[in-house]
């Protein structure tokens, strides 16, 4: 895994979001970095990492991007990528960007599925004492009993004393858009970040129509790829 | 593999307990340490090991975290992930511990399956003679046929002389908190540890009440994960 | 991954097929090598790609041959191997090959499955403002949302700056000797090539069919081969 | 793969006899040690072994332990464990062992399956012009055809002047002690261990019945593990 | 891979037959072997292939055997290994003895899949001019399209110039013997062996018949033990 930086904004706040459960930690960065404006900054890059470039409004997208919005000093970590195996070194990656940086705090965005069907919680994990009463003020309830996999379940491990992690509970009937308007309603409140809610859901909602065109296409391509390749070698 | 102490204890007595069968080794420990009020003092840590980082009561909880009990002078080794290929590397690892504590002796805790559905013996094995009255005493039969797997299995193979391996009968259909509660009340015989029964099978009981949520919320997100990721990535 | 030469070539555009969807990136390359009088100057090797000698018209063709057109100063990369898993180690070679001649474009040729039925609409990527105007004269929509695997892939998020990606939509019912034939007026009108279209199509279905009996061969051979080999190993 | 010898027989004949078939080798072998009172002078070790150890009449028994019988000068390789992957290494040490001790004779004990329900003649194979003649007298006949796998095969293939190789056919149906017995009796007329008989069945009846018990539990604690496993992990 | 030889014989002609389709070419480079009285001088080694060995007339036969026929200054490889996955290390070993004994030719004898029942037509490869037209006195057909695999697929790709490839059409119903016994006649009438072609046929026969059960022996007793080993280690 290299990282690779065009510019190193000081003391950022990182916010990090992995596809997982529902895309959600996916739709929710998109839609931050369209919001913020933010800028690409660098890449997470590594040849473990499938090759596929994704196209979206005819621009390639990276597997894992790192955009920074000025204003409020946020670095983002914007992933495409399934990364199944790669949660040590991505978590290793992470962490070297975090030092890097002298980051203040990096906030995990991460869905967690729920039996309830019309629940939306969410919840928090945090191991700084001080910085749970303004998580519950937003909102949120601590994490009381759970298993956290994936790149997130590797840095709670690692680095647990800088991590804020953001669970929100998601449903698989229900849209994962609306998930990720609700995180990004907590993030807002919590950053002061003032986002103009109105537009907010429909994009989301757009946006997540688009994510499931290209991946619908990716399955389509990919299904009658591997039929031919059989066909061709055999 | 790699060992991390904060602290070093002399001469102590090692429990060690892998979820194994029934997750009894698991449970154990966990009441084991909550009961001695024993802290952490260190961890076993690799990356071959699942990136699963479990929240119980709100915190993060290690996938191989060492604790002290000083009083009673017992390292306690409290496994919650699993740990299948790394069985040789942590057994090493085990013996590494053992041999820089100049440890007196390993007490394995190990949940073995039974066909009798009432059952619920208790045996040991130890390759001291003088121990083997002592254990009797406590109530265990010796093991005399039988296939020990997994991290107990390597021990027993690698340094047999300093372990003393106590097995229980365990059933699917009947609660794991009872073999637990038993194992517990022949280490508290064996060792002095003056348990306080009364609160212990209640207290082993909604330990497992909680494990098993905490595994159901796991197990659901992973299964749901999966198909989401199988969706995205084709 | 290894490239070998008999001559270099200075800035050459680049053409570069991989059987992928349909085989039209094979069909493709084969039609032009043979309209232009390309001759072999090399090939990328690797004891990676599977050992399969394809012979065609009495002659053994490389799994990854490398062809050149003096008059047009063409370089094409005709590929007959499946390389999955070898999708980055090729994309580095073709990217080596590029820097070593001085490249001045890499035109990639692929197919992309579609769900109309009679549609066999063409699409181009390039990072480049002023190829867009004249891809778009060339008949080509803009490539707005997609996810591109594969070779093609591994070279976009590597080296997007020099690379033109032409994306043919094809489909499993339809002959793929059409959609190559579409790709090459396209590439016709590019490059301007002058190349006559009247014996193309027939040229074309021809080599399909003879491809698609090697195929077969291939098939009927590798399918009974290890029914023996199983029977003869147990 | 390491050897751990505490004595050194000088140019004893080898016996050893692998799990392979009907578990023919592990009995057979296991009997001799009990029948000649041969005691443990070492192992072969290695971690690509699998993890288990198995307890019987109370002790742990090596996954290949090598033991001796001074009264015949015998060093037997008794082998509990599946080595499925670990032939060519395995043979090796058997190799590196008799060159060691600078062994006489290397016998091997093996079971093949056999169509014929009522059948069990013994084959022998050696490259021993001299020892053919003994063989027969003893009741063999010479393996004209067959595919040796495992441990066996790789042995014959790269040592074969020094091995005497004894097949004896077994059925799935048929007891294997049966098999066993009936190979102890040819070893007994080749190597005059004047055996007594009488016992012989009973015994070998007996620890068959023990190993079986023995394995059911692992088979039932495995399965049950696995599940319990399945369970925590997701 | 490593390559043993008693003995170097100068600029002879490699006749190399791999177990393939049929088990066309172990059948017959055996019968070459018999028929011409070729001894042993040496084999090609490699603990990659699996540890097999095969019994034959009571003697072992190497996976991959060196045969000397001196007369006729014959050097034949005999293989009775299947080699999947070894094909570029087995031919780069091919190529390193026929560069260690100057060879004059590697003749490959290959069979191919047939879908027309009642043909065995034979096809020959070559890349030098001059030898097309005595392949074609001999009764082949020049092969012009097909796909090649295995080691001779490799050597194809790796060493053409120096390969004379012999495929002839086999069928799953059909005796392979009766295809053996063809490619036989064809090489005797390029290389001028003399074979007596009365006993060919039958002594072909007779072999397939012998290698047949050699392989039923070794599936069935392959099929019960890796019963008996689940059964065993759970």
């Amino acid at each position: 895994m290299q990282i690779e930086l065009t510019e190193k904004p000081k003391n950022p706040i990182i916010i990090e979001g992995f596809p997982g459960f529902g895309l959600v930690g996916t739709i929710t960065t998109e839609f931050l970095i369209k919001h913020l404006g933010a800028k690409q900054i660098g890449k997470i890059w590594s040849e473990d990492i499938l090759p596929v470039a994704a196209v979206h409004e005819s621009k390639i997208v990276e597997p894992l991007g790192i955009f920074y919005d000025k204003k409020h000093n946020l670095v983002i970590i914007h992933a495409l990528s399934a990364v199944r195996g790669l949660e040590w070194k991505l978590s290793n990656s992470i962490i070297e960007l975090s030092d890097m940086l002298k980051a203040k705090e990096i906030i995990i965005l991460e869905a967690i599925g729920s039996e309830e069907q019309q629940s939306m919680k969410t919840f928090y994990y945090t191991s700084v004492e001080s910085k749970k009463k303004s998580f519950e003020v937003c909102g949120m309830l601590p994490l009381k009993e759970g298993m956290v996999m994936g790149v997130t379940g590797a840095l709670l491990l690692k680095k647990r004393d800088i991590i804020s992690a953001f669970f929100i509970e998601s449903h698989v009937g229900l849209g994962d858009s609306k998930a990720a308007a609700k995180i990004i309603e907590i993030l807002d409140k919590y950053l002061g970040l003032k986002v103009d809610f109105k537009p907010l859901l429909k994009a989301a909602e757009e946006f997540e129509g688009a994510l499931k065109k290209i991946i619908e296409k990716g399955q389509k391509a990919a299904v009658q790829k591997k039929r031919k390749e059989l066909t061709y070698m055999g």
